[in-house]
């Protein structure tokens, strides 16, 4: 555990990616080759118990392996050798038939998928979950009417609950994408040195099979040792999924701000305090979310630079892969965990969203009177006038109610009661509710 | 016409957004926005032939309106200020109707997705044109024997069929990816200042549909203003797609070396010549397409970052993809379009692959031989003990054959003809060929 | 003119990058180069009026070199083959001596250090304006108290003048950045087809030296058509720069807000308001900054993606170069413009900084009463307790002078007066008066 | 050590960013105060000993640290608190005085400068012991001539001196870079809570100055929490750097293709072996810096993306930079251990240089034919015609020089042996010799 996972990272969705887990699932494509080739005829029985019980991480010096992957160029040679040896060193004639016929990146990639298998079933668990607690909170809060805001300004009336609608309707994108993009994902990487299983001569189709059957995988059409689209497709679901939540975040801490504050994170013994002031409750959970979607960008070049693989096996583009990819991974499990921790105690303070939409003196019904007005004079002059009234507002810290009562050519057409109607917050609030209902009845069917 | 455009972009794909058409995409909105209306009865229908033939772009100053979106923050409010002069120059009544209930954002957005809609159109149509190019060069060559290269040097013998197949592979994929986010993408936006539609009252639901229907789109559960993950998940295939294809035109560059010599782009008068050398036959349109795949991560950077959009409206986020996404797009239709060029023109030379098997004196069927060997001694002696050979053959210059055929322990297990036989690379190709029709059928049945 | 360049750009810098300008770069590289090469006797003299005479962007056919460049794969060919024929048409002889020993990227690459150069000195003005509106502001500010805010939370007072004395001593650094950088990038690219200046024979140096004088150019050591640090020095400059803009735009925007009104953009008439709220001011310029701000981390993946050139010239990396650093500089020059307008400009509303450290009823002083209580009871002793009251005066609303004055342990060491002078936030600056004098005379002597 | 240190870390430099590295860094800011403090008389003497006793980080609990910085939000808090109970179990008068004044980010930030300074000193003595080593090359392949190449493309002879004099005139503007850069960088950071220094009344800019000198590093003007420039430029220079050795690298690889094999890796027991191909000799080196490099552009990404700090305290951005700029930076500390391996242990293999230029039957040698024929028909005519007679030999495989003795214009012109001399590339290469060394002699003057 680095000194910094506690703080980005989901531990259980981290732990798919260890360094006893990565070398774990290349043995375990070992372990399955094994069994594959000799249902196909292709090494004899004997040889796969012996192969099989080597396969497992606690045998391997992991040190030395990191030490000769130097030389080597990547993990799986190594891992091969001393794989090699354990089974030697319990029965020569199956030592022989080790990886037989593989390649490293066969090992390595399909390794990387069982991997992300494992974290794409915990990121979906977490998803799920978040998905449920937002949705309570979305009809907890339908009716909590708060300032909307564009440009960091007031615009006009909303609620808290379209606002989380508009997380919950993209999260629900997310998931359906998931759905899509497992299936193209989960496949075995086998096609041998140079992705023709030569060395399988025509067992190749068979052995391929029996192996996918063996790690549960899909079978791909061809070798993709260098058509890497399927990796960035599920990078891009990690990033796209970790930047929602960002903005989620986003929003959370600017409601937070010690002028606005409409919500606070959910509160803790030691959480958010600060080395030198007392009085801070510091936004903690959606500063590592931040942090992490802060460094999302950057990842997702990453991982685009690393497309351009050359030929049947890349110089550079591969290799970049073998970090980013599970970095992308396990941030996003924390994205996910800490988003969870943010929706399920969130504190709202309804009362306070009431009193900020008083803060303009009622210039936040501006659009509404525009309206009522524009009905009689048209809109653009009906703008032109109740813009010249509001920055009258702004300027003199008048309320609007009384400039409109007392403008001529307002008072001409909205009297006195209907003004005080138009300037209400809570009777503008349009189809908010609508499309609300609309996301939770997707949501419920999603289910 | 920008002086880049020839060399960089498809025309056709390009013109979707060019300054016309992003000023008619605005403009077909707000035709259809008075349409919808008027059949909800939200405006009078003597408004709306006014303003539908006021919507044209030869109308609008665009130079004035630049100039005016640089104080008003987007193109929108200007627009609709000119387009609302011209109605009223027609129309006094209708004026007052223009852009009733809508907000910059809406124009903006739902103009960006027709202008999408559009590209994508003719993208699939490059992309179809392509792919049925690329599956004729498969079979052409699923024969044609040529060294596998990995880490840039040879490995074992492949078929550049099986090479391009893999291409044709990803594209598939991207075909599919395609036809799930349309649905996903295609929908309007539609919310009003806040993303309420506050100012339609109770009639915003029944607007929205007709206006999704007038202008054939989507229609989504809730505006969708700050959450940006449709346009995000399209540029992602913008991105991906162009990858693809920078693979392609890399490994085609590689192969077009001096030294290699494998294939040629085709030529036309004036093409990849130099300025100085008269020689000089250069990967120009490799050259156009790899470059914009360079330029490729940094526009998804610049995407992602833009994700954070700020509650109900954004401030630097969606400003930053005015641009961003029509040069990723445009960029994109470039990279079909000059693929589609390098697939149907390419210059293939079977000979000089044949050839270049053969620049290692055998080496490149060394795994062939370790095979063999290790059927008798074990895999890691008989890799050992070849690996030994073919250092020799390499320091020495000596062909391997003679010095398998010299070397007793290999003779011990294996006859000259044998070697002889190991070492031919054309029955070396293991499961190309089936890897490759499993493809093609699956590009057939996708039709 | 594009739709988007009054509102992201400098029109002067941009001006330096228009298609005439850097189509009259290129010519300007060929007049200088016959005029040298005249001078060190490589052509005769009767050649260079002609060549000299032919030398403006208004004799080329723009449209049909940018449709030739297609298959050329840059402007520098045609360019020279359209030069030559207006030469031609002239002079036949003259005719003869065109471009002589130069290759294409010479003169592209010294087209585009000329632009940059333009760009630089306008860059340039346009920092010292804004430093020095800028100074005026610290001056003005500093006394100005406010909340200083960490977490973007309240945390102690600052001074406004020390927050845009942060962004100064930025930009001094910057400025220091401008002079190391320029001697460097300033050169001339002169190397012929691989970089030897082969066909100018013995000739290569003395010609490089007279073509730079006439160019007012440094001279490089060698050629560095694949060496492109320079360049990226140079990119690295322009985007650091606005991302320090950004963070300065991002504040005001922040403080902007309607909750916490600290600051405003300047008025103008029709600035910043909205399509359908007639009370919006929106930040448009500081809009206009944070969206160029959200691309400057896709334009820098993009030219370090670009480094990696090949050889002697490169494939991809070299022609990314030629629109992203020219939309770097642009886009630079419009945030730099932009910062001036919102810093000359800018309202600052000093009564609500004051007033907003009222907001927490004395909790921002807490870390004075922490360290006065300190003193008698140990740091973490004291931070525990005032942090115990802090938290009962954010549940209950009540003051957190009343909690200090009731506490037992607290009114054991400090008297009530003292507690009502450690909570007065004005004798609370600490060295913010001193840091920000260190500042401003950096600045002056750096006049 | 992680699983890929070996293979992609320079292990000197990468452990200052170790665990303990880490820890001890904040460690010796706390115990460094504490001294200062006393020298100022902020703090008791006796208050000294204790702390600096404690400042150990063998005496911290990692993992609790690691823990508690998930609820803290950064490890500062967590490392404070663990030290006051070890100051305390000691003395409980000194605990007091820990941390006294100083916020996390001082400790957090100071720890990263100390810790980049040691990085710097052995980037900076690799980087030396690089350009000795690279020089040396230069000298010796001074006149190893060989194709110079452009688009991938034979284009014109040069020498494999000028092609990595190239490389080393780069690494020399690196140098100095490094040089103008490090006193910016490396400054205390110290400014207290909101960057005033609030809590040391008026020692602070006394207190500043001892602490400073405590540990050797200069003074900043004012505190720089959330001015990011000085980091965001080390960054840039690691990230430079490292891409001008991807390129070098890039080549390397190139030129190691079985087809081309001009160069090859230094040779090291199981260095570039493949699990299945005996013959391989993979270029490894080369791969783990273009692996490398491939992350270079999404980690700059990053680090822009993180420059957008808000306020006095940043949300997100800092919290960023806490993993990117050490992996930034040993990442480059790999780049430059393995590019030293390289250079010093390179095989150049001359003759097959030499062989390279004669593939294409003299069409390197077309532009000097040009040329010799320019001064007789003029540049235009020269090249069209020689152009042709290109073409021919390309599609008939015939050698140029016959082509050339047989056509009818030319040889009005140029004589058999002239021609003969002109097609010799030996000849042929201009002003390299000249263009290495003035790159030496700027070497040499810069030690």
């Amino acid at each position: 555990m680095g000194l910094y996972s506690p703080l980005f990272h989901d531990s259980p969705l981290a732990d798919f990616f260890s360094e006893r887990a990565t070398l774990q699932g290349m043995l375990d494509f070992e372990a399955a080759l094994a069994r594959a080739q000799e249902q196909c005829g292709v090494i004899p029985q004997s040889a796969v118990s012996p192969i099989e019980a080597a396969c497992r991480a606690e045998y391997l010096d992991a040190s030395a392996l990191a030490q000769a992957a130097a030389s080597a160029g990547n993990l799986a040679i190594p891992l091969v050798k001393q794989l090699t040896a354990v089974v030697k060193a319990q029965d020569e004639q199956a030592a022989r038939y080790v990886h037989w016929g593989a390649t490293s990146q066969d090992v390595i990639d399909t390794g990387m998928v069982v991997q992300l298998r494992g974290a794409l079933v915990q990121a979906e668990r977490l998803l799920v979950k978040l998905m449920q607690a937002l949705a309570l909170q979305v009809q907890t809060h339908a009716d909590s009417v708060m300032p909307g805001r564009t440009w960091l300004q007031h615009a006009l009336p909303t609620t808290y609950g379209l606002k989380l609608a508009g997380t919950l309707d993209a999260l629900l994108r997310w998931h359906e994408r998931l759905r899509e993009l497992m299936p193209r994902l989960l496949v075995l990487q086998f096609g041998g040195a140079t992705g023709t299983l030569a060395s399988l001569k025509e067992s190749g189709p068979q052995v391929s099979q029996a192996l996918a059957q063996q790690l549960k995988l899909g079978l791909a059409d061809t070798p993709w040792h260098t058509q890497r689209d399927r990796l960035l497709e599920v990078a891009g679901w990690f990033a796209g999924l970790s930047t929602t939540l960002g903005k989620f975040a986003g929003d959370f801490a600017l409601q937070m701000q010690t002028e606005v504050a409409e919500v606070a994170e959910p509160t803790a013994e030691g959480k958010g305090g600060s080395s030198t002031m007392p009085h801070k409750r510091n936004p903690v959970t959606c500063a590592a979310i931040l942090s992490t979607v802060t460094r999302i960008p950057g990842l997702m070049a990453m991982l685009y630079t690393a497309q351009l693989q050359q030929h049947e096996r890349a110089l550079g583009g591969w290799q970049a892969e073998w970090q980013t990819l599970p970095e992308l991974a396990t941030l996003t499990g924390g994205v996910l965990h800490n988003s969870l921790v943010l929706v399920e105690g969130m504190q709202v303070f309804t009362d306070r969203m009431r009193q900020n939409l008083d803060i303009t003196h009622g210039l936040i019904m501006a659009e509404a009177v525009t309206l009522a007005l524009a009905e009689h004079i048209g809109k653009a002059a009906a703008h032109h006038r109740i813009e010249q009234l509001c920055h009258r507002a702004l300027d003199g810290g008048e309320p609007l109610q009384t400039l409109l009562e007392q403008d001529e050519q307002v008072s001409q057409y909205l009297g006195n009661q209907q003004i005080a109607q138009l300037l209400d917050p809570s009777t503008a609030t349009g189809s908010a509710s609508h499309f609300l209902h609309q996301v939770l009845a997707r949501f419920r069917n999603s289910l």
